[in-house]
């Protein structure tokens, strides 16, 4: 056994429990309330970072969340990695729902922890701390030169990063990005993201009355801003999946044979298992795609929430005068955010009936991001999955976004390396989050080979 | 003077500090967390009665909230006239748009009284009762044979009275109900109304996967809950307010040349105070008829509230696995609640995407009523408010529902006098909702007035 195998699985214990103590700060960083938790896994992260034994440690300030940093640049000649995670965390509601709650992490009799955090992307940023402190402590030197830096704002939008990034580029030189905060199709299947979808999350304000009306009295005459809100969803994307707002196709990418032999394919049955995950019998959406394709390279429209009126228990007999929807779409890599924006405002205005005064807010957007499997770092990071796995690493799109990935690769102009250990039955964003400890375990060792490959 | 109108002139501000010691008492009976305040709101009722000096008062528990009941049985060879009110209230949400605090009612610079259940019906069953004590007071008799039977349920679908209407209609044998919980056009044009419309208040449910998902996992393959009933309320009625479930126009009853007439003319103005009150330009729904009979005449589809995701601050991308929408159609006369709801649920099960699965719960209904307006409890309220107000009453339609109306209607087989001093200012179900002492006034005099008249 190699010394720095020893030095993990003497320390698995350890390792747990440094991740425990993140994942109990509730660093929701939508919610105002939670400012202070945020700080503090911030400074959490900080902590580990001296720790290993990374030099300049600092916790930058900025408008929203702080940006927590540290770099190790004695490996002459070699180089350098710059590693990305966030620091916070999605909302938990509904509570209800957690069988374990989700500021108490608890290891269940699956081996994987619960908590809100736990996969995204604490529990995935923990296994690249421990991947460089083991190698540190064993070889008191790092096989690359090595920049960290994490966020406090992934789950809101991102800007202070975004900001930071493009202000100070020469900060952040580096050969390669490395973003631990994906998935494999399953545990014994390895994967390599080159693609990733963008992404533009809205909100749409229907006014109406100047205010609630008793449908008793008013019901007929009086404009409805959440049967306008109904009329306007239902006409940007129809019941086949087919999103109407004109020019957003446009300039979809055709994709290449290999990828559509692929979806269509589906060698990893990634079909059947994401019937199983929903629990539905047929999957939605766009059927005259593949669902892969629908996943990785279609752009979608999502409704996540509809506020507005009454809907608490029993009856309200309300006609409220305003009403709001989130929307979201995700976007293939060529379709640029703030165009989709342009294009999705007005065909929203388009849509909503003549009585209703419609609002469209940008509340953030991100690009989507290719990275090609022949670069020297996706190499590496193949291999050294191949080692871990014992078999070669699937090339995957990815149906989520991760703005800042689009943002370095337009920023610093380097290959971006998407390579993590989440699984489907991970549950980020919902209850139970989850991480399997074992995949943590072989994340740790992955990630400690791969820079170990940057490093030859 | 008559010795009437001194004690009405002389307890003035007496009679206002008992209403607002009732609109003190948050009595929302759609919120359990109120339910101790329900129960107060029922026990000040029946002071009330005892005060006044009426017989048999009793606070009759039920499955629900209690009925409060009194009689008086005394004026041998008169009618005996039913009374009905309740004391329950609707909730205050948005709270932050009260002026003032909704359960501290505040008389503002307009003389009206504001609070929540100011107008609907506490200020209106206060004014019946305070008629009640001026004539016993004053006379050591009342003019007539009269039962008060309220109920705290009118909000929260009014179960419990129902079942004892229909358990025991012998204890509420009676010549006519009077019912003081409607409008007048302006404080100026005295009314009576002879036809309400009925009402069925549902819940549509969809499910779709079986947790929430992430929309950049899922997006693209999953079924949207919300998304789904974004189709059916815009496939239920569309942006012309033509509501397509089939078969619900079908019994709707053709109105006659007189009503037509008074729509198309619409003496009153109406129209241009809805769109005042509404603050809007132009008013909604079915263009085709005239405003008037969309409101009294014709059934309409309302979306109250929808609830299901995240519609908090800043941004989650979560598809939720189950979405929930509140919608109440109002239906003249002859359109029979449980018929309605029927076809209501089928529509929405067909209007439902594929991959949607619907459940449509029937949370409450209630008819429509017609009163002829030459019958002798009729003709006695036109002329009481021609004796108050100086002018004859319109006969009008409104559009909401009591369905406690209806029932006895059904039940007792009497007219049902409904005569209210609302105006359309009086923001009932909103916030802000008040009540003018003018109107309050002229209530009672009319009321004791409409009495005299019946028991002639």
């Amino acid at each position: 056994m190699t010394q720095l195998e020893t030095y993990i699985k003497d320390n698995e214990n350890y390792f747990v429990e440094d991740l425990k103590g993140w994942l109990r700060i509730p660093s929701i960083s939508t919610l105002p309330e939670y400012a202070n938790d945020v700080h503090r896994a911030a400074e959490y992260a900080a902590v580990q970072l001296r720790h290993i034994g990374l030099e300049h440690v600092e916790v930058i300030q900025t408008q929203g969340y702080p940006l927590v940093y540290a770099d190790w640049l004695r490996a002459s000649g070699k180089p350098i990695v710059l590693i990305y995670g966030h620091y916070d965390v999605q909302p938990v509601d509904p509570l209800e729902l957690w069988e374990t709650p989700p500021f108490e992490p608890t290891v269940r009799e699956d081996n994987h922890m619960y908590a809100r955090g736990a996969a995204d992307d604490k529990g995935q940023m923990m296994l690249v701390l421990k991947a460089l402190e083991a190698l540190m402590t064993v070889n008191g030197t790092l096989p690359v030169n090595v920049r960290v830096l994490s966020e406090g704002e992934e789950e809101a939008g991102g800007t202070s990063i975004a900001h930071y990034v493009k202000t100070y580029p020469q900060r952040l030189h580096c050969d390669a990005v490395f973003i631990c905060d994906t998935e494999m199709p399953s545990q014994d299947v390895p994967a390599l993201i080159c693609g990733l979808r963008g992404i533009i999350y809205t909100e749409v304000e229907v006014q109406g009355a100047k205010r609630d009306l008793h449908s008793g009295t008013y019901g007929g005459v009086a404009p409805n801003p959440l049967h306008a809100l109904a009329i306007i969803i239902s006409r940007l994307k129809n019941a086949d999946g087919h999103i109407h707002i004109p020019g957003l196709y446009d300039k979809l990418r055709e994709p290449s044979e290999a990828e559509k032999k692929l979806w269509r394919e589906d060698p990893l049955h990634m079909n059947e298992a994401l019937m199983q995950e929903m629990g539905v019998s047929q999957l939605s959406g766009e059927l005259e795609y593949p669902p892969l394709q629908r996943i990785y390279a279609r752009p979608t429209l999502e409704v996540h929430g509809i506020a507005g009126g009454f809907v608490g228990e029993g009856a309200k007999t309300v006609i409220p005068a305003v009403a709001r929807a989130k929307i979201s779409l995700r976007l293939p890599p060529n379709l640029k955010s703030d165009e989709v924006f342009t294009l999705f405002e007005r065909a929203a205005k388009e849509a909503a009936p003549p009585d209703a005064q419609v609002t469209v807010r940008n509340i953030h957007g991100g690009e989507g991001v290719l990275t090609s499997p022949d670069s020297a770092p996706m190499k590496a990071a193949a291999e050294a999955l191949k080692e871990t796995y014992g078999k070669q690493p699937v090339l995957l799109g990815c149906g989520g976004s991760i703005p800042i990935a689009a943002l370095f690769n337009e920023v610093l102009g380097v290959p971006i390396v998407m390579m993590g250990f989440g699984l489907a039955s991970d549950s980020p964003h919902a209850p139970n989050e989850n991480y399997s400890l074992d995949q943590f375990f072989k994340g740790i060792r992955t990630v400690a080979s791969f820079l170990q490959k940057m490093g030859v």
